[in-house]
């Protein structure tokens, strides 16, 4: 794809609108004990406690804001083993719209479950013999579904970057702000928000040591894809970046880091016992990032967005153990 | 003793007062799935996420603010083999007062540490061979040390009560509000702020089944005195209530409620699993009360002060297990 049509901060304003009475303005939290670990002053913006557990409500419930009226009643397609199917579920009901996802069929039960709950019809796939992008895409055909894709799009990407935006609008402006990158769509929202209400400050994605490819990609220049990597960031599994989510990374991102998942293990323990808080593996990456990224924060306002906390309770037990 | 001189809401004001740019100004989340439980709209209050992980920091601040020049010089002694220690020793660090903390022998190693982490002397005991009472008191004489207990001082309860005033200034009138009862501070302190901010609120005390001592004092018209209860609710094992926190309960609480350890499980595994947050077995007393207490909320707007998230990872776990 040549030079998408981006979205603005104009984009996530309005989208922010939309959420308004839907999405929940989530805190911000401070701890003295991160900011003795970092010498700096520390926000962290709590999106695990935003509906469904994670900010990727905010995207699609804006997507599928914007349906018209004939997109509403043939409903909305999607693909995820995470957060994006839950999201795209819970919007659907809010909205009425009939929703049907397609998940692996050995995605995590409670996920399953849960996907169900909020309404949505669940039509699993064999990961390793199925072509889901083609799935979808048939699904989509087949029943006239409008396919709202976890990331790269400019709806998904402007409600995403409403986060960032409440952020700033809690704390003023900041001098650095750190996102978990997977598909790029936290990462390049933020950047828009960040831009428009607080210049100067310097956004940074970081990516699970193993799936470095945004890192690749910023470095290179062009989108890098690399095979599913492995790693405990469940939500970072991400092979590539999106069209548009590289283009604005590429432009309003400052660097892109890495962690390794023994610093995400770090990171949590840290929320579990300092700051009392359940975080996924994902989203540690911001503070590891922020931690070991060795970037020189010391006296700076440094914000940290907490992307979610859907992480399965036996899991979040054995990695702390 | 007779009628003390009670706490009123002005020192609860003036508490607030002193606390401020201390103690954090804990958000209150919103749950859509605790709505649809209680048929209510409910406002959890999170101290969980206060300095050193509870309320108790509001009171032991508000009572060592209150020193006057030769007791800061003297210092602090306390005793306590929970919270209370720890917001002391944090206290007494912030306001530069020297600190000495009496702890049973076998307290768990974490809080030990945390409480010398704060830079407080510790001064172990013999749980089933000394006296804490009278130890405590002969090293406030020896050292002429300002003994602060953990709930039946009225510095400590005006502290105590600046949580559910700032709930009240954050929610507007509520109908109902769930308290933690170990002693009586949080629920006689919360009854304060609630008849001054929103006059005709019930107010509610949630105590261990096993520990109801205070129901019964409620309901008898006098302080009940029972065995050290065996409950989960490590800071609600409390044997009776203060002479300040009763007076106030009887006066002012609407009921008293209690909860089994199978419920307080119930309201942590929701609480971790919906909210993300870790809440100690004692901080899912007010939850677990407004749940199942038998109060009628439906329609109503509810209030819910979660007290705190301190409880070992390894003990959070095997609970969740």
């Amino acid at each position: 794809m040549t030079s998408p049509d981006l979205p603005t901060f104009d984009d996530v304003a309005a989208a922010a609108g939309r959420l308004q009475g839907h999405a929940h303005l989530t805190p911000v939290l401070r701890s003295r004990t991160a900011d003795e670990l970092l010498g700096a002053q520390v926000f962290f913006k709590c999106e695990n406690f935003q509906r469904m557990g994670a900010f990727k409500f905010r995207g699609a419930f804006n997507a599928l804001s914007r349906f018209d009226a004939a997109q509403r009643r043939a409903g909305v397609a999607a693909f995820s083993s995470g957060n994006h199917a839950q999201a795209i579920a819970l919007s659907a009901r809010e909205l009425g719209i009939p929703a049907t996802i397609l998940m692996p069929a050995d995605a995590p039960a409670a996920k399953l479950a849960a996907t169900r709950g909020y309404g949505a019809e669940v039509i699993t796939y064999d990961r390793m013999r199925d072509d889901r992008d083609a799935l979808s895409r048939k699904l989509a055909e087949e029943r006239g579904m409008t396919l709202i894709p976890p990331y790269d799009h400019p709806d998904v990407i402007a409600g995403q970057g409403t986060a960032a935006k409440e952020l700033f609008e809690q704390t003023g402006p900041l001098d650095h702000l750190f996102t978990c990158t997977g598909g790029g769509g936290m990462t390049s929202s933020s950047a828009l928000s960040a831009h428009a209400l607080s210049p100067g400050c310097r956004v940074y994605g970081v990516e699970p040591l193993a799936g470095n490819d945004g890192q690749q990609s910023f470095r290179s220049g062009h989108i890098v894809r690399i095979p599913t990597p492995e790693t405990i960031a469940d939500g970072a599994q991400t092979q590539y970046l999106g069209n548009y989510t590289f283009a604005i990374i590429r432009r309003d991102v400052h660097d892109m880091l890495t962690a390794t998942d023994a610093q995400l293990v770090e990171a949590m323990r840290f929320f579990a016992e300092r700051m009392k808080m359940v975080v996924e593996p994902t989203g540690c990456l911001s503070f590891a990032g922020a931690r070991h990224g060795g970037v020189d924060l010391r006296g700076a306002r440094v914000g940290v967005i907490v992307s979610g906390g859907n992480v399965d309770m036996q899991r979040f037990a054995s990695l702390l153990a």
